[in-house]
């Protein structure tokens, strides 16, 4: 059993906000966070998948295919979008980063066939990251 | 003379559009970065202060003392607001990472007043970033 | 569940050294690590909090509670501060990473209400970092 | 039981190919990473190693002892070497980064006697990355 | 005047080795850099461009454009490329860090229509960098 | 001409203290960094050195040999060291980052005899480094 990461990186808004709470509490709440333009981040994406090497490549899944995953199903979604907006997988949906890695987690986890996918994490800025893993 | 820089990292949101221009125009200028509900960076800003050193203190400027410069004049503005709505210094100024980094010296300049502002770098993103010295 | 994680950095002091042991067999242990007037490192400390998400904000717990229980009662602590003179949770101690990080594990899991202590990472340098899981 | 990481970098060069495949097949599979006169990375290798904490010295291993087993052990035959030529215990072994992690674990685990080798991390960029727990 | 950076990453082969040296002489200057089957590394180029504020697009030069440049002027001539044996700009000469790096301005100097190439830095190893700057 | 950088990394102690200053007035310029038992950083070091290329090395300055003056001029003398104890070039001057990175130069200006000594920066922190060049 061998674990491989791609990193990706893409620019997005997003604001922090539940609507079935009054102002004052989505202030009390999310303080900064719930200014109400918005704001955004680089998000830094680390995708693991665990599995066996093929003996014929030497690989568990080749990254360049796995990079082209993340691409298509993740990344063209959410880079330079905002996601209270215009993410469809997000609609109705609270934007924290733990929300959005989920988002992410059922995007891929049936697109990975060469080995399994085994944790998304997901850094929001470079002190603050959320790592899912399915369970 | 010795260079003195102190980083600092906030998050915000940008839209790049040029209000004298169609939209065709824009979307052909700025291609993703003009996405209608804008997108966001953490970006890091490091402010470099120019100066001789004081005997009493070793200092050119005390770090603490810049730091809490940039965070009154620079980063209470920007730190979660969005550069085309809610930030006074901006207002009518397309906000690409150069014109930002101009603003935030205009900002600067008059209040660094041990040393002289020297220089100051802003990164949009690990690949990207802009430095203006105030030539 | 969901793993949170919050990255926070101090600068501290310390001297390996075990004072049953003679002055020969610490040097012969802990080598320039047991110079007499010590050495000191900019600490990276990252805290893991592991829990379900609540649907009312969307955090497991939110990253600006954590931050706050984490500058009280650690960082307040050990920043600035030199492991073998002025850290009361040290006390008799010996301040090799590993212990420092169960010194500060045993800080942090009765503090965290929402999700549980997970881990507890603590970089010494770039080059050499421990974990403790409360195993 | 505290987990003990330290962290080498090397420089290194390989040539993705199966011997037992065509030219062709092996383009399609490999594409620029077969390129025939090879390319190189900076690969950055992160050991950890499991165990109790002595009493004595305050280490689960002294990161001092580690770090010369794993200088002689790995980065003496791995650095500035080309892993499809001149090293050793990858000969007849696709030198894709799955692989050198695992024949890295096996050169390893038989060398760390205080604490047991928990894992072998292999970074190829900043972006791929490969882990292995023996498994 | 503003600067304007773009960081790419490649990877590439090298081996030191002056032609006109004897085999020994070889070994005494570049050491373990002269292995005869080479060795490889992540470069780092960072590509400084300066000028003035294009008043219609609030850029100097869209970073966009300068990505695509230096991706089809440099990236695709090095990366997964061998430098002695398949880079057609550095044919004949020792490929150093210091004369990749000229190799590299002299193929982006006349590319650069906005602004004017002002640096090129390329890192070799997260502790050993060139910059040139056409001095 | 091309400018050479080699980074180094040390870890040392120092307390930000002027004796001729009484504590009050020590306490009120220095804060924390007077806390009387001093603290430590791991200070990353990069030197500078400009000059023209040998073309019979293609080296500005050997790189292994640039190592080595700063490994035997600079790091010996200050790692694992107390700036106010036991670093004997900072004896009787306060141990800002400023006056270390000073007398750093003043270490190597003289050592450096293929190219020139540009340039000594100094990072106390990822937030706050130092420039000197004999200016």
């Amino acid at each position: 059993m061998v674990y491989v990461t791609r990193r990706e990186v893409f620019s997005a808004s997003h604001r922090l906000t539940n609507q079935e709470l009054s102002d004052d509490e989505n202030i009390e709440i999310y303080d900064k966070c719930n200014n109400p333009y918005g704001h955004g981040h680089n998000y830094t994406l680390e995708v693991v998948v665990a599995g066996n090497i093929n003996p014929k490549t030497g690989y568990v899944i080749d990254l360049k295919k796995l990079k082209k995953i993340i691409k298509s199903k993740v990344i063209s979604k959410v880079d330079h979008h905002h996601f209270n907006f215009d993410v469809d997988f997000m609609k109705g949906i609270i934007p924290t980063t733990e929300n959005i890695a989920i988002g992410i987690w059922k995007l891929l986890v049936n697109e990975i066939t060469e080995g399994k996918l085994y944790s998304v994490k997901l850094f929001e800025t470079e002190n603050n990251y959320i790592e899912y893993k399915g369970e």
